[in-house]
């Protein structure tokens, strides 16, 4: 059996590379694996060696101690990785194909995954639609920054590419494939993002690079991206796109110098809950429905606003009594009277890796250029998760067995 | 100059019937009137005789005093009614039409308009996009709870019903599509209603009941309107729709006792900002975000929530300083978990009436029985709106040139 | 081992009730399997014991011996049943559910049957995309018309009812999901039908008369049947259609007749390429193209048109060497005078299946009476090949194992 | 009175540049005037003094005499000018834009330019739905190929640029906003083309290149362009797309050499009727079904074929009786086995042009030189007719009034 180094959220601030069992086909139980789901059997099952796994924005919200994930939950859920063993009920992946493996973990088999919502399958997660790996309240399916890693319904939920050393040239940018860009990437389509439109991305980090430069990808005439973190919006920048510091003067202003109209046609909510008011360092404290209102405004009547950004139904460190409770005090009033339309939850990457994997094969987007994909060893995952909590303009993808060279 | 009686507002909780002036195809000054649009030229426009101008529960909101609509502001955006004469720029529509006037005036040459967005016209409102008729801030475009109205750009705005008999023998159908029927059908298709959907709706009111016949319409197996009000939930039951009664008991649990499950694919917000409370009389204080809180929690994942409920940006009576201005504490981390979508703002008529008009026409669907649509002559206005606004399951259709015989 | 009767191609004109074996979880050796296909291990497949198993009008193709089936070749590909027996790869169905199976075999792992095109699976026919139970050119899949069947990936393929009784009184309109009411469906939905719109089906065979009452169950004004055969006409009316004999005048005189203008918004050719020219008797004579040519002519500027009616790609009975080879002569200019559009292909069952069963258990549609749908016994299979080919306005359902009662 | 000079056709072959009168705003008897037309009176339009009027290949087949166009007909539809006189019902539009005029004539008024079918019109052309400027049998709007010409209903058609001196700077790109840019584009967005498609466009001509780019602007994976003109082949590799010389083997071949299968997502036609077999010079015989037959031999199952390329109802020279007629033999047994759709007719130009203008004005795409756009004096079009007409890569622009500066 090879050991199996990964990566475990170790309290409030903390994660820590640990040993962990070796996959089997069958869900153990252990941290944060809900009871309905132990000793579920995944004879359909694949285990990955993972050649990419990448740390996320969303991983931070349980680092940071706003959820109540469990100490020692495997943290993870951007695999990309070559196959190296596979159940009985595995029929078309096969050992030694290179995958990358959708984030949402779903069955291939009930009524919304039939209709390519796999981003609420009903049969994987006992609390509720919708899973991931290594995620708390999400049915106890063990990460994936680790060496190795059991996907479920792999002939489902994988997506093989076809060409070994085509995807191996590739794999910084394939490695993407598993969650930021396809989530950036329906951002943007739910913003309703079309060939020349003007589109307001919220927030510089990984996502929204990725929705930046999904928006691109769609034809937009001009992706306008916002954030308080100039390091991030230079990263903006290096791929084409306008940039507002969002603390540095009203956005409808700041749009209006670079279009001549203070609004756009379709916006994107790439921050999530944890949004921040429009000041800097100490003045930008914590204002959940700031990013949602500022988008009211300067989203043009018609409009459609995509929403990738992550909302939680309980936040143990909100700000007040609704944030804890997930409510937000939204003007809707300004939203309705423009008749914006709105789009929430997690992106089924299924809809959209295949499309997106071959424009990144061919050349048609460097994404992990605009995200600044960089490798570093899996044993440095705690560094890259606090640089990446400090601001950095970078998105940390984990090399656990060496394919990456780091 | 034939006279024009009219239905004015006349401060909180009074509306009266005036004498007004005979149209003339230009936009005079008077109450409301956006100086920006006074003195503006309509060749474009006919001047119509009303047959049927209905009572609609957003000229309620300017009644109870909920908006800065001045007094002697002329009522009336549902408009029915014969061509009597036409501009010189009038080239389709002819003296002795029949027409439909959707309530959102549109100038058919703007952006908007070009893709069907005429709710949000950029060229009849100087305040913002979109306008409509007899409406607080919305360009002064005067009512039509009159003799006579004029109907800008008339070839783009009025829907002319070919057979002039078939259409008379129809027409309290037919005066519902003006706003009402559309509105409520446009709740349901954003609510993604499709053929097998299970559907809630919000609020048994006349859009609340346009929308359970339009989701009828549109294939749904079960329809579920909700309400606090017996006498509209009966109006409910009698075109075979089911209900609850959102005082007696939780509506999840209700659902689930129609349903086998207590959720629904697809919901209505048919209520808007002047929601109240699930508790009778007293205890049902207004709460503005509670219908869309409720909708949040019955919607499966996946669905979709159709907001033709109006939501202000402005509300003197607000219950809170949010309220006033047009906030709402809505539970967006429960609708973003489950993938939600949502759709606001005025319905684009236009983008509906035709085809509805030929399910009337066609026997395919009894609206103004659904409805319950009773005429009364245009001077037993003030008691409509008074009865209306008591609750009555009532849609008031005023009769001003005595076409429908009261 | 259970005895399993089964309907049997015996050659031209020709069908017999004859043995063969119980299924087992590999796909054997028979006549018209791909050797490609032979040996196929399924242990994601079940057994069912069939409650209904429909005769289809494209099983005619083969009985007329338009095709290259090969003798003994086992028929049927509309299948309901109750699971007896599952693989050990099957996680969801169960042993005593009450399934519809769709007429398209899919393996819910390929692209397509991921974007929901489970008309075009890639993994269960050789020779091309696509595939069925019981058909030439298939893969080879074993027919349903028998006591038991196998279906292979059963927890993608199969509709579960959850409540076995209420199925159990609606067994004879659920019996048409696994493919004519989805097929008619996707015809009326693939020709853009939508609320109020005037609808031409051509064909008043059993998917003709299922795209009508898919039309109605979508909200058409008006739906309008065309045929040569008066029963079959009979049949439509009898459910609130209107009807043309299109031997008795010009298709589009008799559409002005009823609608006042001589075309319509949408049409659905419900023939395919047996079509016959429009005269009675002798005078009909084959002629591929007609029906499709006709529909050219009244279908109005801007309409879509559903093709569900089977073209094959090569036909030994064809009346000359183009339409041996599957071509017709079409009138393409006229269409793209017209800004037609067009869908063609295999209906993809699963897309729609699961909707129409909550409109059929909910009482939204009587379908099985639409169709005129008949029960009889398995032995009786060929007498109802026979009269269904003469032309009966009748949708005969096998009864192999007494569940329909006859 | 500023005199009128303009590009005529003048039989078989021959374009001849004549004196016509200057614009009034009433449509006068003259060639190719519908009667029901003449003396219609057009307050609503506007006199635009041409920038840029293109020759494009539909105008060519009435030069080639393949179409009962009358001498003396003015030739010309892809027209953008400026505005220099409107009529009494004009609003928004005002001497001194610079505009873009959709080829395609339209009221604005009409049920189907109510939905954006602007390309079937109803108003506009006595004869059917649909018009065009300088065109036969399109009601007998005068061409653009001239110093002036009459824009009807021009707040609807009317394209207005906001900056003038950008306008001009990017003149050469936004004059293909008139015609081919959308025409193309369309025709990739029928297709299905969508990020990550591999797409095959029929014909290297200004359309298929424009549709080229568009496909590219759609964020295709893959573009490839094939024609039998080794220089229009050259151009369409100038922009980034790959080519197969369908004279030089067999497509699905050469596909696989470029793709790795011998198949597509998506294919355009943009060739039509005049479709030459695949052989050189005198092997290259008109075989009108050549270029649809060969899409679906190409095209994977599922996919869409958009069909830009003009086919007519008639045909004075045709090869056969049939192609006379307008009817093709096509392969649709293939096409259905393969469950294709398709879309024909012209593009309805307003549903992309501000998208598309968008794209132009912020660099997102370099139309103008992917087409090979090349400005000529207006006295020079007979010289652009025939080298076009002769295969040279070139879209010739005509510059009547010195804007261009040749």
């Amino acid at each position: 059996m090879p050991s199996n180094r990964a990566v475990a959220y170790k309290g409030p601030g903390k994660v820590e590379v640990i040993d962990i069992d070796y996959p089997t086909f069958e869900l153990k139980d252990g941290p944060g694996v809900n009871p309905a789901n132990v000793g579920r059997k995944l004879p359909h099952a694949a285990i990955i060696r993972t050649i990419a796994t990448n740390i996320c924005g969303s991983d931070q919200h349980m680092v940071r101690g706003r959820t109540t994930a469990p100490v020692d939950l495997v943290l993870g859920h951007e695999i990309t990785g070559e196959v190296v063993e596979v159940g009985p009920g595995v029929e078309f992946v096969k050992v030694g194909d290179i995958v990358s493996v959708p984030f949402n973990i779903a069955c291939g088999r009930c009524r919304n995954c039939k209709s390519g919502k796999t981003g609420i399958c009903l049969n994987v997660n006992p609390d509720r639609p919708g899973s991931a790996y290594g995620y708390v309240d999400m049915g106890g399916w063990v990460g994936g920054q680790a060496n190795y890693v059991l996907v479920p319904y792999a002939d489902w939920n994988a997506l093989v590419f076809p060409d070994r050393d085509r995807a191996l040239e590739k794999i910084l940018d394939l490695a993407l494939l598993s969650d930021i860009f396809p989530t950036g990437f329906h951002g943007a389509v739910t913003a309703g993002v079309e060939v020349g439109s003007t589109v307001y991305i919220a927030g510089a980090g990984p996502v929204g690079l990725a929705a930046a430069a999904g928006a691109q990808l769609l034809g937009a005439a001009v992706v306008i991206v916002g954030d308080l973190n100039d390091e991030r919006l230079a990263q903006a920048r290096s791929f084409g796109c306008e940039t507002v510091n969002v603390g540095e003067g009203a956005v409808p202003d700041q749009l209006e110098q670079l279009l001549g109209v203070p609004e756009v046609d379709a916006a994107v909510d790439a921050v999530g809950f944890e949004a921040r008011g429009h000041g800097h360092g100490a003045k930008a404290e914590e204002a959940p429905a700031t990013v949602l209102n500022s988008i009211f405004d300067i989203t043009a009547a018609g409009g459609a606003v995509g929403i990738p950004g992550l909302y939680v139904t309980g936040d143990p460190g909100g700000v007040d009594e609704a944030a804890r409770r997930g409510s937000l005090s939204l003007s809707l009033g300004t939203a309705w009277a423009k008749s914006l339309s709105f789009t929430t939850g997690q992106c089924p990457v299924m809809r959209y890796n295949r499309q997106l994997s071959q424009a990144i094969l061919h050349d048609r987007v460097q994404i992990a250029k605009a995200v600044n994909a960089t490798a570093i060893p899996l044993e440095d995952a705690p560094q890259g998760y606090a640089e990446f909590d400090a601001g950095a303009a970078t998105k940390y993808v984990l090399d656990p067995n060496g394919y990456l060279g780091v």
